[in-house]
């Protein structure tokens, strides 16, 4: 398992958090994803066999999210 | 038909414009629910005969957020 942290910009209430972190979740190879409304970021544990931070990237985007490069 | 201009705190987001107008559109002699995020409040147009104000602002307080008295 690694753990990787996201920053993630438009995230504003617990709507979005539940947004993010259940995209995240859905991804095979997605252990956990923790939002944290505060610092605009998700840590995300996850087994990088399975899943790619490209995919988790665009799995927040096709949220309507935008992921700092 | 009634229209009402309902202020509403905290509604930040799409999500949360969302959850306020499905909140008071799935109550029985609301018409119409539409939210402002720029000026925080929604306008709803409603049967006053089937459905009160205060109904309304309960059902938008039991989404999370607040009603300005």
């Amino acid at each position: 398992m690694e753990t990787s942290v996201i920053k993630v910009l438009g995230m504003s209430c617990e709507h979005c958090k539940q947004a993010v972190e259940s995209a995240l979740s859905d991804l095979s190879g997605v252990e956990h994803a923790q939002v944290n409304l505060q610092e605009n970021q998700v840590t995300v544990t996850y087994d990088a066999k399975k899943v790619s931070l490209d995919q988790m990237n665009h799995a927040i985007e096709d949220q309507g999210y935008d992921v700092e490069a």
